[in-house]
Parts: structure tokens; sequence; C-alpha cells
């Protein structure tokens, strides 16, 4: 695996996604990166806090913004195991990201359903389907085990 | 003015959204009721938190998932001042709230651009209008200052 590709920060979401599963947290793990920095990792904790707006997304956004001191995230990227909800999409907007970068798909809660060009700032890039299966398998895995 | 009607909710958030004013911040406050209670007051901090995320609406689902100790809002109702934008919608919708009031309408970045049904839990309901020109008078002159 070549470093500072995306498939390498795109594994580093994942470890955060594992860690999540064995909290019992629906696994889903994001870093956010700045000049071939993790400048924050997160992983979704809405089981842990009581806290619908817990995802991963939102909890890394805070954390780069805290550590960059500004509420822009100009030159970061977001690798997210799982396709972005509706809300995080609205945040990411928000934070004026430049790339997003996201491994499974969501068709019943991602952004994607209702569109990039409505929901994301213009200036956003985002890619798909990196490390898909392995970030599916772990989801998969998780709710079976629930069932 | 009723006590515990729409209005006298309104209003409570209106003050939530005066003292944002006070502080510099986009003039937007919130409350969460339950049981005719207010469980949740908060107003917009993204400047003071440097942090895109605490819109007013996120801080109060989280302080009243915390004060309930569910994640889901079952029974509550969210007033806030100004339409919500579709990162706050995302996060009403996973929260299952049963009502959102809210003042002003945002045509630039409100929700119901994109749509109610596309964005909102079904079971929640929606009013817009309650003191309207209050809530958008307070953020005109938050705006005519700031130039």
């Amino acid at each position: 695996m070549e470093l500072y590709s995306d498939e390498y920060f795109m594994k580093k979401a994942l470890e955060q996604a594992e860690e999540a599963y064995d909290l019992g947290e629906v696994p889903v793990g994001a870093v956010i990166v700045c000049e071939n920095r993790i400048i924050a990792r997160a992983h979704n904790r809405t089981e842990a806090l009581n806290d619908v707006t817990a995802h991963a997304e939102i909890l890394a956004i805070t954390a780069a913004s805290d550590y960059l001191g500004s509420k822009y995230l100009n030159g970061c990227t977001l690798y997210v195991t799982l396709e972005p909800c509706v809300m995080c999409a609205g945040a990411l907007a928000w934070s004026q990201i430049d790339r997003i970068v996201f491994g499974a798909g969501d068709d019943r809660r991602g952004f994607c359903r209702i569109g990039k060009n409505e929901l994301l700032h213009p200036k956003t890039k985002c890619l798909y389907g990196v490390m898909e299966s392995e970030c599916s398998s772990l989801l998969k895995r998780f709710f079976q085990e629930k069932r």
C-alpha cells in the first residue's frame, strides 16, 4: 500500500470503524487529513453518548476545526468508511472541505440519493468506493450479529 | 400571550437568539419542549467554538438527549427562530422528534428547498411562520450591522 494514498488513509478510517465495532457502535470511522497529516480521528459514538449527532464525521469535523483553529476545513480531505448521511453532508458543506472520500455506499441514508450538487459546497470534490468491500463487510458483520 | 402556546415557546427561543446576538453570533436560538417543559435551550455558537456544527439545533438536540437519557426525542417539539439548514434537518430526522416549529424562513440555506419528505422523519410535523417578523428582524439587524 502506497504511503499517503487514498487507500492508506481509508485504512486509518477503517481502524476507527473497528474500534466502534468493538464498542458495540455501528462501525463507521473517519479521519481528516491536511497536508498528508491526520489531524482528526473519530468513530461513531451515538450509543455511548446517547446522541444522534455523534456520527464519526461530525466528531471529526469538530476535532479538525479545533486543531486548525478554523471552522473552515480548507486544504482538508475527509476519509470515511460509509457514505455520509444528510446531516453529515450538511456539516461538510458548511466546513467547505476540499475533498470527501468514502468507502461503502448507503442507498437508504446516504446523501447521494438527494444529490451532491444540492448538498455539498460547490468546490468540494467527492470520490467513492475506496476499500468498499472492507468497509461494507464490517458493517454487514455488525448488523448480522445484532439480529 | 397564552401560556404554553407556540408563541410562548418561540419567545423563549428568541431570547436565546438575542443572547447569540449580544455575543456576535448569527442570532439563532432554539428550545426543545417535552410535556410543556423546556428541557433544552441553546443558541448558535459557531464563532465561539470555531465549529460549523455548533448550530442552535444541534446543541439543543444534544442537551435534550442528555436530559432524557435517550437519543430519540419522542414527545418533543423543537422551537427555532430560523428554518433549520440541511445539517440540522438531518439531525432532527435521526432524532425522530415529533414536531418542529420555526420562525423565519431561509430560502438559501433552509431544508425546505430540498423538501420535508426527503429530509425529515415521516412522523415529524412541521409548522412555520410563528413570530416570523420578530425572528427575521433580529437576523436582518445583525447582518446590516456586520456590513
